[in-house]
């Protein structure tokens, strides 16, 4: 049954990080790199993987070696079929599917989650699940709200371990075209992070109004001196993540809410802001959620086998 | 006073478009090239005009010469400042700004608008003042609101010759940045419009749910096959334009409510199908609202003479 520890590794589309976990839950060593599944081709993912935690084999011979986020898709080293919410924690262990990489022994991929909203809409996600298990295992069960943000973010609704449905947001990805690609950014100069801005941009989203409205006064502001360059991007980011938390806050019912949140530092304060005016205190369960979800998922592994 | 001809002018970023219109408003001829003010260098713009009308000069020698557009911003021929809203007909003609053109003498530019809301935003227009002034030319007097769908849409309220407020929506600019620069555009091919993936996005928006939200199904809809690849365009296409007109709708306290529709060929349906959802009949002003304007415009300028 191994010494308890677990080799993780959470494999995305552009970056790949593996955790050395000890029985605790602690994260006793780590690797991080470009390889994301992007930056392998068919074939190469045994190579990769035993390069970059080989020596953690070695010294624990009988650890289980999970792996969890894009790696599970079409692009990746094998296609796990999506589990469909709601999914419990015993499941999406179960669900895993192993390959062989000889130099290690055999991997367990997590499959990814879908569901489907009132209207029959599919939802997806790959990556969070184990994230989302990571958290639970910090928060305890109950029912609780998980936000997981980035280029899209996640909301879940999670009750006594298992992941009830879902929703994703596509906030990052659409501050990212709207800075780069569309007149918006013209205006901008980047300078880092400018919290009056933020707030300024919230608190719009607070008055009312079309989003698809309100994204021209990163514009109209700027033209008429309101607002100088250096904090318009701030001021877009927070008309983007109010209007994310006020609407995912207004599709929940679940009262009273105790919500989570898996984020990094840069993202996590502004999530904080914007939840705090609607009265919500996070929790901050931090960035290492996924090797948590990954050691918890070796366990439920361990405990069914 | 002149034959009672006009030679209109709607120069904006990218197109130059000139009209020769006559006495009762009939567009009696017109130029279109791509010499718009991003492709005119400083100086170079009496020199362009004047190419591009001069014949219709000489027949009409004494004919008003009236531009509208960029022609009149700060990368333009001469910077028009913005006349504030509630602006009158006659207001906006009085705040043109005559600039000479030695070949055909006086040329008269329009002055765009800028509007605040109710949290004192700021909001501007430039060049669809003058289509606005055309369309209520065909609509005559009363209340109205004027929808112009485009790159950044503009909806206008007009009580009596007066343009009361306006809002405008980044819908098209949107569409493309998501479309060109998205993740939700690898899975499209572009095939034309479809018209039920185009009410498929547009019944999405009519049961709810947050935009940043309602996007991602334009991707999990082609990955779970639900959506054909070529399906795909026309799919968002309905979610924006269906966002930015039950939004813009529930803005207004209007009632009843005439509303017209100042558009092409390619947007106008897809405006109207939206605004039908809504048991809106939109009365459609066509493209030539802006010659109109210019023609009434001018009409205003001799009448005040």
């Amino acid at each position: 049954m191994g010494d308890g520890a677990t080799i993780g590794v959470d494999w995305g589309t552009s970056r790949f990080r593996a955790y050395l976990i000890g029985r605790d839950g602690s994260v006793l060593d780590r690797r991080e790199s470009e390889r994301g599944i992007l930056a392998v081709a068919p074939g190469e993912f045994p190579g990769v993987l035993a390069a970059a935690v080989g020596d953690w084999r070695r010294i624990h011979p009988t650890a289980p070696i999970v792996a969890c986020g894009m790696v599970g898709s079409r692009q990746g080293w094998r296609e796990v079929p999506y589990v469909a919410c709601p999914a419990g924690f015993a499941e999406i262990a179960r669900r895993t599917v192993a390959v062989e990489c000889p130099p290690l022994g055999t991997v367990r991929l997590v499959p990814g989650l879908a569901c489907r909203d009132d209207a029959g809409i599919p939802d997806v996600m790959r990556g969070e699940e184990t994230q989302i298990v990571g958290a639970i295992d910090a928060l305890g069960s109950g029912s609780h709200l998980l936000v997981l943000p980035g280029t899209h973010s996640k909301w879940a609704t999670v009750r006594d371990q298992t992941i009830v449905s879902f929703a994703t947001f596509m906030t990052g990805e659409l501050f990212a075209v709207l800075r780069d690609h569309s007149i918006l950014g013209r205006l901008m100069s980047r300078d880092g992070f400018d919290e009056a801005a933020f707030a300024r941009g919230a608190a719009a989203v607070a008055g009312g109004g079309s989003l698809l409205h309100l994204l021209f006064s990163a514009r109209t502001l700027g033209l008429f001196d309101e607002l100088p360059a250096e904090a318009l991007e701030s001021y877009l980011s927070g008309l983007l993540i109010a209007t994310e938390v006020k609407d995912a806050l207004a599709a929940t019912s679940e009262r009273p809410l105790s919500v989570g949140l898996v984020a990094g530092a840069a993202l996590a304060p502004l999530y904080a802001r914007a939840l705090d005016r609607h009265g919500v205190a996070a929790r901050d369960i931090g960035e290492d959620a996924a090797a948590r979800g990954l050691s918890a998922i070796a366990r439920h592994l361990e405990g069914s086998a």
